[in-house]
């Protein structure tokens, strides 16, 4: 076995750990004499799963009781409809914060529902950081704001929220969750897709105040019913049994790391290994992102020329660094160094930027 | 390890050869260094992977060139509203033939979008069946008839499909899919949730006329909108790769098998296995399915007292027999025998059937 360093933006690496774990229980899981894959979602072992998994997510955040976690299925997309769907009502305005590619899908499925507006947008600095709190006003009416905590795409990330004194903030977190400490309690509802930091492809925690799910329209489909969801424990229908099982063992992880300030303090020094050089050759390594906005999780450039853009990622992918690809909507360079992506593998990435630029310059 | 034959409903048994690929290779992929839980739905690894999924069902149905293949996610409970959502137009009424609980939510989902009626009903019966094609009469305007290929709770399935001439016929065949040969040309739309007899929970097959998902609302949610998902070719968001990765391996298994007439023919020998022991003893095991709807599937019925099923359960696992509870809505006993449950499970359910009717009855 030869394990490269993956920073594919999603799906991405997973502990090494985690896959040596499941590798070692795939033909039986638990003692139940069947996989992980095999056993039904409404048995003691999964279920056991299940409540860990939401146990150990709640420890890692410090989430207040008066919050629910649940699992659902379709990705960031589904819930990029399920938003408006739920909370979007008749006379009633979305707000949507437009700070890069999946911000304005989002934004495209709520315009389906109903009356949205984007209170801010850097589409016209080619999506180059988030708002600073007082560049967002609000609408009279407004239903709820929707903010894009990480832009994996851009590289961009908020580290202060948007204060919306009544207003419901929900946020899409897909590429940040669990991967430092934030105020929770300023959200009514966040989801992630887990296949970027918490697990596999196949799954969507979501994170809600029990209060702000209540009391939603039953004439919602039933999947996209976040009540439904949050009343049914994640089992009104076959959840993804296995997704939630990987993202279980990943929270597990987190808490042996230390907890998400842990997490915070390797993956800024992840970050800085590699921004430093960006700052060190301007020139060459050219950050997409205003600096106050420099995501920890994606960090995106571009070098000088598209072929020394490919040359990057060939001769990465031959030092064992894999997936440094840009997003094929804004090309350049992309490093994920998700909470999975261990400090050598940064390391091995800044040795090798520095070779880079010394042969290439 | 100690493997028990897994009669779980499903999630479900799956091909022993198929986990052990999955354990062998898990922690590096097609040579990738990655996980395929870690490899990116864009990168030629996974291309490959889906492209030969769909390639290899096309082959095992024999499916004309007019059909198209994707994945989505959600469950059968998403399709159940995505089906009316896409289908459901202003004017027309959907019909649905009403045997067993799936199908009974899948109306209940079309009613929340539009007019919807059953033009069938076992419910009175107990859903003790399926209608014969002439029982079925769909209404002017008919947006289509859909019907629930096997009920997985219940215990039916249709083996002759109602005549429908221009109205498209739509089916759930979650828990029969790729069990038998079947005219596939009748049926407009298809889906099925994996987790039965193709793969584990966490992605849907759908097969479907490109003709009749073409031209759809462009104000569908993106991830509903089956004209998106046949275009993206999966792809419009990350798919559930891994779902979708063993479901690619099952059938593959399924051509090693023979294809499905060989495989209709082991599951009729299994399936005779069990039915013969209720004809044989009546009194002490009652079947529930009329006999000409009887499933090859799910095999369900009771026992004289609701001890004794206890006790069967309870005894039928120390001899290395699971998950043979029926389903919380109904009770009794089910034994799910689906295209993994080897032809050696069901011999040594039909003996223990046999010890125990001698030692009960």
């Amino acid at each position: 076995m030869s394990r490269i360093f993956n920073f594919n933006a999603g799906p991405a690496a997973l502990p090494l750990e985690v896959l040596q774990e499941v590798q070692a229980e795939l033909l039986d899981f638990a003692g139940t004499g069947m996989s992980i894959l095999e056993i039904s979602h409404r048995s003691p072992a999964f279920e056991k799963v299940l409540q860990e998994a939401k146990e150990d997510i709640k420890d890692l955040l410090d989430l207040p009781d008066d919050y629910g976690i649940f699992f659902m299925a379709g990705g960031g997309s589904l819930q990029f409809s399920c938003v408006p769907f739920n909370f979007l009502t008749e006379g009633k305005v979305a707000a949507y914060a437009d700070t890069g590619s999946f911000s304005d899908k989002a934004f495209q499925e709520a315009e389906k529902v109903g009356k949205a507006v984007k209170v801010f947008s850097s589409k016209p600095q080619g999506y180059d950081r988030v708002p600073r709190p007082e560049e967002v006003a609000l609408p009279d009416n407004c239903a709820y704001l929707h903010i894009t905590g990480n832009n994996t795409i851009e590289g961009t990330e908020y580290f202060t929220y948007p204060e919306t004194g009544d207003v419901p903030l929900i946020a899409d977190m897909s590429s940040e969750i669990l991967s430092r400490p934030f105020p929770v309690e300023k959200f009514s509802l966040i989801y992630s897709g887990a296949q970027k930091n918490i697990g596999p492809a196949g799954t969507v925690l979501v994170i809600a105040r029990k209060d702000f799910v209540a009391g939603r329209d039953k004439n919602l489909p039933v999947m996209m019913n976040y009540e439904t969801m949050l009343d049914k424990d994640s089992l009104y229908n076959t959840p993804p049994v296995f997704a939630i099982y990987i993202v279980g063992k990943v929270a597990k992880w987190l808490k042996k790391q230390g907890g998400l300030a842990a997490m915070e303090a390797v993956n800024r020094q992840k970050a800085a290994l590699i921004y430093n050089l960006l700052d060190t050759y301007p020139e060459f390594y050219k950050g997409r992102a205003a600096k106050e906005s420099r995501s920890i999780m994606n960090v995106t450039f571009n070098l000088p020329t598209k072929e020394l853009e490919a040359k990057f990622v060939e001769e990465g992918k031959k030092r064992g660094l894999g997936g440094l690809k840009g997003h094929r909507s804004v090309g350049g360079i992309r490093a994920s160094i998700y909470n999975a992506m261990p400090l050598e593998g940064c390391e091995a990435l800044a040795r090798f930027m520095e070779d880079f630029h010394q042969n290439n310059k």
